[in-house]
């Protein structure tokens, strides 16, 4: 019934192809958050993924998917955030070239980070215009392969493998909550449940300020994000032509939570955990909490995506 | 050889009686921390460990070795610390009563966390010699086993079971470090290693701005501290009379760090291992880093003792 690219035996052959260049993470569980929810919480711990975030996974599988004449010419992205880490080191690691494709507005801690794992900075104006021309010109020159963030097979595939781990690490789940952006975590994830543990139910958990994943899931078609507000700043992004499918015919419902929430999941997080997190992880946390009505009595996971924050802004997050 | 109280057989003893009240603890790596140190790295999580940190082990212990009758009318301590968290809460889990004698000017939301593990609290003037009348008091009047945060036999073979976890999970070690405050843990460390891994070379990490534990092994012996100034505000105590020849008999070396060290250690560990530590736990961290000569091409311990960190003062240690 689904479409051939996710099929099951194409989804078992991911993770033996990124094993080497990926952590398994560690499952962590914590009795006061289970008494918060009145459930069982499992947190798939991402932050702990290599450079701190679950793209890592998709990245790893996009390039391990290569022939060996696109490995010679390299991949090719454009991304501020985690992506474009996970690009340039899993390029790093299989000994190819990245080019990534930045704003000149990009914070000059992510450009630093991307450049640390060896990545090849192209920078534009922040325009999605100038964005897309600035990548076509670097494939066009380089012969690259462009890696799409998000929208992109074989790296919702590589994403899903984190809910793989999860399941196969606590059995079978009643629920699991991932957030979303661009739908590539909680697209994989939805696969990865369809063939490993079918009757658990996928929750998106979405920031308000940011909620196209939501309105399009309620008008069944793809609505596009204008004018994102929210601290979550992984998830500020439209789905795309891949992810939208998976969010209508794969996940359960989609989760709405505040900017408070989130803070307020961030702090939770922090203090009960143990874990850094970055905003977005927190959104899937502060789903469970504040939608908690749906996961009382259920065993539930919860996919903590990243944990790549700016320590500086923390004083000023956790003031309140 | 070894002293009666700390024999193998007593040791390995421990971890069943406390199986069920505390958690096993990840290992966790980074690749960034081992090309740092230019060795290998397994950092042992006890910020994961019920309530945040070590303690819990040895206070479950010494709850379990207690009779009935003793069970029967509780225990009492003096800490403002995480000892008098980890008391309230293996009390709680063992159904028995625990009062914390705790300084009038601790910090409220250390009050308070006693308070919500089941404390009974009961203040005292901030003073050493209130500290003590309070808490014979206390033990007079209600029967209740004082139990020493760290100078009592049980609690020091319940801190060693977190090394005991760490050998069994990753195998032999050339070092462990752990950091020093009254001698708990880092005791317990070298009992384990002493008994499963002796020619493990065990370092015990310690802040300059409290250097008893470094002044006491060079002069051979017990130096009290007076005056401590450090941020790491488990490690300004005192070592003890139970502890101190451990130090001086089991321990290789006392490693010294400084206050700017503690602040980056647990910066890095923030950013890079995603795990929230406190900073008595980044001193350990710091030494791993500023005295990596000792670590070089080989493989190290590293306990993370805690993570019991207040957020609001995050902003100010980051923000430099």
């Amino acid at each position: 019934m689904s479409p051939e690219w996710y099929h099951k035996d194409r989804f078992l052959a991911t993770r033996p192809a990124i094993a080497s260049a990926i952590h398994r993470t560690p499952v962590l569980r914590s009795r006061t958050f289970d008494q918060w929810v009145g459930g069982e919480l499992f947190f798939k711990c991402e932050p702990f993924q290599r450079m701190g975030a679950f793209k890592m996974r998709g990245a790893a599988h996009a390039i391990a998917r290569l022939d060996e004449a696109a490995r010679r010419r390299g991949v090719a992205t454009h991304s501020s955030g985690n992506f474009a880490q996970a690009l340039a080191l899993a390029a790093r690691e299989a000994g190819i070239p990245a080019w990534i494709v930045m704003p000149s507005n990009a914070p000059a801690v992510k450009v630093a980070a991307v450049r640390g794992y060896g990545g090849q900075i192209v920078t534009c104006a922040p325009t999605l215009q100038a964005r897309e021309e600035t990548l076509e010109a670097v494939v066009a020159e380089t012969g690259a392969t462009f890696i799409h963030p998000f929208d992109n097979e074989d790296v919702i595939l590589g994403q899903g493998t984190a809910a793989q781990e999860l399941i196969e690490e606590v059995g079978t789940l009643d629920a699991i909550v991932a957030p979303v952006g661009g739908g590539g975590l909680v697209g994989g994830t939805a696969i990865a449940a369809l063939h490993l543990s079918p009757a658990t139910r996928i929750y998106a958990a979405e920031p308000e300020g940011a909620g196209d994943a939501w309105q399009s899931k309620r008008a069944n078609r793809l609505i596009l994000q204008t004018n994102p507000q929210t601290i979550a700043d992984g998830l500020r992004t439209s789905l795309g032509q891949l992810t939208f499918p998976l969010i209508r015919d794969l996940v359960h419902d989609v989760l709405l939570v505040s900017e408070a929430q989130i803070v307020e999941a961030m702090a939770r997080t922090f203090e009960r955990l143990k874990i850094v997190v970055e905003p977005s992880a927190a959104v899937a946390v502060a789903a469970v909490l504040h939608h908690n009505a749906l996961f009382r009595g259920k065993r539930t996971g919860v996919i903590l995506s990243g944990g790549n924050v700016d320590l500086k802004k923390l004083g000023e997050l956790f003031s309140a």
